[in-house]
């Protein structure tokens, strides 16, 4: 067996060729001495020099490599918190490395946080995401919010919209997890939510695809007069930590297609601002061969859409004396919003995405997919506007602003403009989806002098939305920048044919001269994304969050569905069995390494309700409780309880066991689950 | 606002204080020629020494960002397949840059890559792990395994474990996607598997918590007699890609918790060994307040287990002749194993955990995770002692061969050893679970010349597995290892009281020498997990995996489960909507940026069988199918035929759409599913 020698010459090598690994510091010094590595100095063979050449890095990737790396030991200093697309769930990154922390369960069952297996808490949770009583158990997540105090990030709460099925979930930050689930009782579809206002009083949740209010059928050739648009404003109860769905209401809206929505701020809070699109009332091409026009066309055959103007201020008296029920919900009928002026539109180049309002609350910048331009209105142009009554009616009689009063500027970036961020010092940053580009450019007065593009960076590939530190708050933090590219074609090891996204980390604190051919920004890093298909997200320093996080639960026997001690959960000593009927309960503790009691016996169609608490407070001693064959798993972290019920349909014998690997006995935490037949 | 006017400050200082980032060759010429960094050099505020002082970068931090930084557009060297644990998937992450590639979807619904939400050869995939015919749709995976030539990597195939439920899953690496699931007919549980034989011709599936065969009840007095151990090996049929169950079989065991398990390589090709534990027969502390012991204090009374040494080849030839049938598998009756020679037991310390052969298949080391040392064996050894017919039988009968007579050394490394790999230079790594710790250890002849501790590197905290680059091969790589660490506490930003686990790379190139504190080993990255707990890894070079991925399917109309056209398929110009009674059966196109046709309407209580391709050919023009509220969402990745069958149960008006984001017309990508009432 060559092989074998060989290792033993291989290893010989190795010993004689040593190398030490320096830093750039040491190899500076040693570079100014004149020492050219001969003898023991061939330890310079290890250094950062020889290394970034043995592997090809470039001056920008030496840099972009010291300027991601976090050491072991050390935090991030920036949270994303990105929707997960059609995964369903939420992901939090760290930034600069761009690690994935984690996946925050939301929509869809996740077993390793114990999410939607058994453990009671979270099942009824996803069934608040029923839709008419069926489960929906996944969703198309596609815009955080986080929770705001004064127009800024305050770490407390994000919220969570499923574009697919018109819903909105409620994540603690307390402890990372999900704690509501709301099915919008009128609209079977969303887009553009969630967004929330500055002291997050109300969380946004605007349409998409226009259908009959309150799932409902109306045949396609009503859809002018049957289908309809909404907005949705969700009540949020922050010292409840849940949205109170009775104090919240929706606005009827023609069956434009609803898109983006954003908050105003400070000059312009209490309004809302939303963009739409097929303003057309395309309704596709039919039946296959009737040469009708599809979607893509129809919907993008006018020259303008409108963007929807709203006084949430006003509108929240208005629900309350002209609303009307639909399905639970209070909506204001669109000829109340005409009459009480609760809603204006504003022609906006056709079919656009992104409504990013500026940080001072003083201007709408309006991103037009199919226009070169980013559209820039003055919200006090706005005002006169609607005070000077300037405007004509649309076909539903909703008043349209007079563009050219309204506009502020006009700024040609590129093309497929979508989304805009911007930073402290005056620049926004705006991605264009088919330049493959970020586009960097200045605000005119009071941030700049001129409305005025900077110039580009190059992202890869077909970037969809962007975010920028705080970029979307009255206080953006600046630094950087990350670009979510939809496709990755060559960029990494392709997975099989369906690749990941890719986040590109872009440093943004230099000044465009720093760097004239990229208007001074920096590609610091490629973050591949193969768990999902982010559309949008935001980051927050992540101290903000700090302060409110928990490691482990305050108190033993807690209940994360309530915040609160749970006052029949099993504590140690006062574990149990207790038959009742066909009914088994059990009070079980969980401890490294051993669960008490380990062994159950029931019968074959006895229900068992079993408590578990995890009695260990130590931070990351989470254990786990698994059922073979029932479909079972919960996380239970320190100190908390849960509860989970099912029916032994099944008879034999079911070892469960800590699916945690929690101790070095962690393979002896089990016991047996017994069905005798009946 | 002053905040406003701090910006333009802001900005105006940005202007001034340029820095240009350079690399660390261009610093060295800067220091050594003296230059200070006056005028224009200020662009010296941008370099690499500047950026790892300011962010307090260690020498060591330097070196490791630089070996692990893979610039935009390049591609990791290895690949790292891994359990997802509790998460029920299987993980693919990029080595050096520790980068998650993907979340397969195995046993686990998973909507962003539509397994198991409507796509029906998904469902019925996910159908093939129901137990007792009940849904189990989450498992614990543990140990993945990548098909084997010769003893080494293909990079075809990878087989993955469920331990919760006692079922294995077959993933295929041209499509990343899995193609089958088995569940054991015999067991309820596993724990030894997935391992490869040398060229892929079985997969072992070892047990782990002893049931009554056939998932039966059996009372727990009766443990001893009624409940078994087992281990199945499932014959794989690599042109087909799947396990063929039929020519499958297990041998029952005694009721001893089997554990971790390998196949016998090159000399000892053709055996296969599995550890034990709980040799005692412990069946746990029973009811509360009996006094009876818990398993971890149980199962961990001897001083010895034994490991299960068994002849395959010859058990292939007894299964067929001596074989019953228990729930359809074919299973060897214990006795016929001690009868035909097929099964022996060597004494272990207790409870371990690794049992791990070394490359040239001569050694077999043991793991016990209660003693300080690796006990290796001989497999000449343990052929020359069952020549000699050198053993004591055990209580059930089998052969116990003598301790001393087969073991070849033992090598005290610390405490809580869990499990070893090797590197291509002679030496070993095992992964210290109390000691927090990876031990690398050189092995005696004919690898090196002493069987010898060299030293260890810390971890944080607390090791299970381990994974060397092709360590657990005929010929392993060396150059990288990743700790699996369960615990990652002060590691990361802490996101809740979940928190991640964390995969530490660690640099194996240098010789023991070259760093005596750590033998060797240099720390370089952190990689927290919180997408799920994995358990264990291997890690492929890539190239070898590059060799057979597709990144778009062969022809348009693939189907995946076929991995052939489907002659059924949508495809361009044969697109329809056939009504037959209550069935509407529907052949639908994707491609940029519609679907043809884009409007369906049925009636409630119609069958609903919607074929659908993408008829894109573009790599990474991947299209979603998402049906709001019927919990329908596939992903069509370019080339590929999906069908959905469902009952229109809910009236009302469903807007699908392309929740893949595909184009600047994306949005506009949808269509009309009306369900008329009844």
């Amino acid at each position: 067996m060559p092989r074998r020698s060989a290792w033993r010459v291989g290893r010989s090598k190795l010993i004689l060729g040593v190398g030490v690994v320096i830093a750039v510091m040491a190899l500076i010094a040693a570079a100014c001495s004149g020492d050219d590595g001969g003898g023991e100095s061939s330890a310079l063979g290890g250094s950062a020099a020889d290394i970034a050449q043995a592997r090809g890095l470039t001056e920008a990737d030496i840099s972009a490599a010291l300027k991601t790396y976090v050491p072991s030991g050390q935090q991030d200093e920036y949270l994303i918190f990105s929707s997960g697309g059609h995964a369903g769930q939420v992901f939090v990154i760290g930034v600069p490395s761009m690690r994935l922390l984690k996946t925050i369960g939301v929509f869809t069952p996740e077993p390793w946080q114990g999410w939607g297996y058994g453990d009671q808490d979270t099942m009824e949770i996803l069934e608040q995401g029923r839709v008419d009583g069926n489960d929906v158990l996944w969703a198309d997540t596609h815009h955080p919010a986080l929770s705001e105090t004064d127009g800024d990030y305050d770490g407390e709460f994000v919220f969570i919209n499923d574009k697919a099925n018109a819903r909105v979930a409620v994540i603690d930050l307390r402890d990372f997890e999900t704690k509501q689930i709301l099915k919008n009782p009128i609209a079977i579809n969303d887009h553009g939510g969630t967004f929330v206002t500055p002291n997050t009083e109300w969380v946004i949740e605007g349409g998409q695809y226009a259908t009959p209010n309150g799932w409902e059928y109306a045949p396609i050739s009503e859809y002018e007069s049957e289908y309809k648009g909404m907005v949705t404003f969700w009540k949020f109860d922050r010292s409840a930590g849940r949205i109170d769905a009775d104090s919240s209401f929706a606005m009827e809206l023609p069956p434009y297609w609803q898109d983006l929505c954003d908050a105003g701020k400070l000059v312009s809070e209490g309004w809302v601002f939303c963009n739409s699109f097929n303003t057309e009332l395309a309704t596709g091409s039919g039946d296959v061969g009737s040469g009708g026009e599809a979607f893509e066309a129809g919907a993008s055959a006018r020259d303008n859409d409108y963007m929807h103007v709203i006084n949430l201020d006003k509108a929240v008296g208005v629900a309350a004396s002209k609303g009307v029920d639909i399905n639970g919900m209070t909506v204001i009928p669109l000829q109340a919003s005409i009459d009480e002026g609760l809603l204006y539109f504003v022609p906006e180049p056709k079919s656009p995405h992104g409504v990013d309002i500026t940080p001072g609350g003083e201007y709408m910048v309006i991103s037009g997919k199919l226009d070169p331009h980013v559209t820039v209105y003055s919200f006090d142009k706005i005002q006169d506007a609607i005070a000077a009554q300037n405007w004509q009616p649309d076909q539903y009689g909703v008043p349209v602003l007079d563009f050219d009063s309204v506009l502020e500027a006009q700024v040609e970036l590129g093309l497929g403009p979508l989304h805009t961020q911007f930073d402290g010092d005056g620049y926004a940053y705006t991605s264009l989806f088919l330049n493959s580009s970020v586009a960097r450019w200045s605000l005119g007065p009071p941030y700049g002098d001129e409305w005025k593009l900077e110039g580009e960076i190059p992202v890869h590939y077909n970037i969809g939305h962007l975010v920028a530190a705080e970029g979307d708050t009255v206080d953006p933090d600046g630094r950087y920048l990350v670009a979510l590219n939809k496709w990755s074609i060559d960029r990494f090891f392709p997975p099989g044919p369906l690749l990941p996204q890719n986040f590109q980390l872009i440093d943004i604190t230099e000044a465009p001269e720093a760097a004239p051919d990229t208007a001074g920004m920096q590609l610091l890093y490629d973050m591949p994304i193969g768990v999902g298909e982010p559309h949008y997200a935001q980051m927050i320093k992540a101290d903000k969050v700090l302060d409110h996080v928990w490691e482990v639960y305050p108190e033993i026997g807690w209940d994360p569905s309530t915040m609160s001690v749970d006052p029949n959960a099993p504590m140690a000593g006062n574990e149990r069995v207790v038959r009742n009927g066909d009914t088994v309960e059990i009070w079980m503790t969980l401890v490294r390494s051993h669960y008490t009691p380990d062994r159950i016996e029931v019968k074959a169609g006895d229900r068992v309700i079993w408590h578990l608490t995890n009695i260990d407070t130590s931070k990351d001693a989470t254990h786990g409780f698994s059922v073979p064959g029932y479909n079972i798993n919960v996380s239970l972290e320190p100190g908390e309880t849960a509860t989970v019920e099912f029916d032994a349909t099944m008879d034999g014998v079911f070892p469960f066991y800590c699916s945690e690997f929690c101790s070095a006995l962690h393979l002896e935490m089990a016991g047996y689950f017994l069905v005798a037949p009946e």
